[in-house]
């Protein structure tokens, strides 16, 4: 395929995709396909000639559509959010033609350049304190990551090198291992499952702080105090504390890392409303949010800030000679990855929305929630399970696990919206999370009253 | 902006990608900026209100541009080939509008589905033993990650998950930070940085294990076995090695993991003339390459096989309510992270291209590499550092490291064309590294004649 060509597939393919994004609601929102559905439907190698163009854009409709969830549909509430909006994507064009590795700042300036100033622009909206914003002579900055869990790892490894350091410097005789075996990192038991990996990969104990519902599963200083105290006298070194939240606690003279982590609430912190949820972000050392969930910024951009860009360039540096380049030491910006022009991204986004644009957009989302959640609580049959604080709403029918597990099945089978489950102290409940960018209120109406209809039907049948 | 904006600057911005790479000789390859260069470009902070589409278009030019370093255009001969095809950015447009979350097949079977296949597909086109192939029934298959550093993160992380069972499977009682701290990986001393990265992440040991340039850089059977029976004897657990090639010694029961990367040469292995590279991977666990580097599928799209999915869904499940799907049993996929629908850029590759498409790309490239050693061996100033076996050329003026450095500053500063040193064996040396997808034959030709000409100054200036 030339240049000539792709000029011409290339505007195609753009009203293919507005076509789709246009049309969405029209679809199953989740795919009715048994696992292993498409094998059959493909040849079993790859063609030694090539295929035409037209039957591939063909086998868009016959082989992928049939088996997508189709996140963006309005009539999606699983799981979480998952930006996509059409400055990102233009920008994304753009990336892929570019096609830069930004592993070094060499190896394309203008990629670590951008991605240094849109964490500055979004640390900005967001008001982190200063510590954390790189600008022109600051030790702190931010870095574009894959995913939260990238972070969280990441931040662990930092946490777990810088610590390691101190304890060697006091101590230059002891074994390194000796070290690790003792080290010891807290999570909230709510925190994704990622977290838990993070300990696995990094090799580190991992220990999940017990939270109650009536402390709305927030963390308590005094159960991490006292998990700390008890982990010290019994020897062991606590390095690390991951959470939703601050802690007061730690803003003595632990030198214990806190790692913030707001994967999806994070984009919110731009509403002055909502800021205050972040209060406390000053005794942190590490901060990340996943603008690609709720900022209109499309997957990958989990977004992630230091106070100290030594601590990651020190925990992770390796600096061969294949990488080296004269502005090794002035330009001391830190890559931790491979990657794409990803800044490209926020910039388009930020500037063709504005402020203002991405605040409207969160707010609109909270206030569906709200909407729902007042549909919810307008019905006696229905309890809501956890305040709702931003776009999700946390609910079941009241009455045993069973009656809700099958009221969920039956929402899903149906295919006209789809959510997913969790517990919650034990019980099971019902996520309707805002996630596509043109929910409207006509959606929600029609999701809450599909779901009354299949909880009428579900009580019917069960014995209460 | 809207769909119907979206259509207009959509198709805008095919244009503007069309002439970049139509029109990509004519700018500078390797950027004249100093760090720091981009923030005094734009505004300190993100708009209130939204900018125009138009301004940010602009500023592509007058921010961007003048630091982007031109990985695509025909004088970057720079680190390595990055993958840029129009099938690749077509699907990729799509995969964004799609903007599925693939952590699970439920999230979106089609994304999980395809990347088996696509996988199989190429699994196929590279000739991998069976076991390596999904297909209905097989216990192994691939799997895409982003970047060769993170496959043999992912296949070191398996093999201590690995090793420390079957130990605690003989041995229950062993504490297992005990074991750890005496597990010893290997890895050739030719290896990227990240390898060594790697060991640093998951804590373990990791060795070089030496090499000679009169073995042409290869690992010796014979160093390894030695380096494994000393730490054996020493108390130590070898569980793992990553090489570029297979080693006959761990053909016999040794219970180490091999993973061999041959992040950039896989490619090649489509043809039949380069797959006795890769003759005794049946002895290897894991195998891994960059399709994204020299297979025109755009970045991120690092393809790893393992013999036994169940290795790595072993060493990375957790299963959380929120994950759990009716299919959770019989749909044995596993995708060890949050991804998009990265499958569907090889689906539309392979397709576009077909094997003989892909097959001719990849001898082109190698054409030019030959045609580029032949005119260095024509010049009785220059030689050849090490064998050129696909797309690379290692070479250097014979004399001192000095006048090679300085040969090389002189060719960056010119900035006509962009090479990257290594050492080998303590030789400063200039890699010329068969990139764009453009490149032709005049363009070696022209570059040649810039490096000789370079050369005659350079050696003038400098005392021999």
């Amino acid at each position: 395929m030339d240049t000539t060509e792709f000029r011409r597939r290339g505007k195609e393919m753009v009203d293919l995709i507005a076509d789709y994004l246009e049309n969405i609601e029209q679809r199953t929102v989740y795919p009715d396909v048994e696992p292993g559905y498409l094998r059959s439907l493909i040849p079993e190698e790859a063609p030694e000639e090539p295929d035409t163009y037209e039957d591939v854009v063909k086998d868009i409709e016959r082989v992928i559509m049939p088996g997508v969830t189709h996140w963006h549909s309005p009539y999606f509430y699983a799981y979480f959010p998952t930006a996509n909006s059409f400055p990102a994507m233009l920008a994304d064009m753009l990336s892929g033609a570019i096609g830069c590795i930004g592993f070094s700042w060499a190896a394309s300036p203008a990629c670590t350049e951008l991605e240094t100033v849109m964490m500055d622009w979004l640390g900005k909206m967001l008001k982190l304190p200063e510590d954390f914003i790189a600008g022109t002579h600051g030790q702190g900055g931010g870095v574009i990551q894959g995913t939260a869990s990238e972070a969280t790892l990441v931040a662990l490894l930092a946490a777990r090198c810088r610590a390691v350091r101190m304890i060697l410097a006091s101590d230059p005789q002891r074994p390194e291992t000796g070290i690790t075996s003792k080290l010891v990192a807290y999570s909230s038991d709510q925190a994704h499952c990622s977290v838990e990996r993070a300990g696995m990969i990094a090799g580190v104990r991992m220990k999940k702080i017990p939270t109650e519902q009536s402390d709305k599963y927030a963390v308590q200083g005094e159960t991490l105090r006292r998990m700390i105290q008890e982990d010290k006298a019994a020897g062991l070194i606590p390095f690390y504390v991951r959470t939703e939240h601050t802690h007061p606690l730690l803003r003595n003279a632990e030198k214990i890392w806190m790692h913030i982590d707001a994967a999806y609430a994070g984009s919110s912190f731009i509403c002055p409303e909502f800021r205050p949820l972040l209060n406390g972000i000053e005794f942190a050392d590490s901060f990340n949010f996943n603008a690609h969930k709720w900022l209109l910024v499309n997957f990958d951009c989990s977004t992630m800030w230091v106070k100290k860009r030594s601590d990651l360039i020190g925990a992770f540096e390796m600096d061969p000679l294949y990488l080296k380049h004269d502005h090794q030491e002035s330009g001391r910006y830190f890559c931790t990855d491979n990657s794409l022009f990803r800044s490209l991204k926020m910039w388009f986004v930020f500037r063709i929305y504005g402020l203002k644009g991405l605040q409207d957009y969160i707010r609109k989302h909270v206030e569906l929630a709200k909407e729902f959640e007042s549909l919810v609580r307008a019905d006696q049959r229905f309890e809501i399970s956890a305040d709702v604080v931003l776009g999700l709403v946390c609910f079941r029918l009241k009455g045993s696990n069973e009656v809700n597990e099958t009221l969920l099945k039956r929402i899903n089978n149906g295919r006209k919206i789809h959510l997913v489950p969790c517990l919650l102290s034990g019980q099971f409940v019902l996520r309707f999370a805002l996630c596509a960018r043109t929910t409207e209120s006509r959606h929600i109406r029609e999701a809450w009253q599909l779901i009354t209809q299949l909880a009428e039907e579900v009580m019917q049948e069960l014995p209460h």
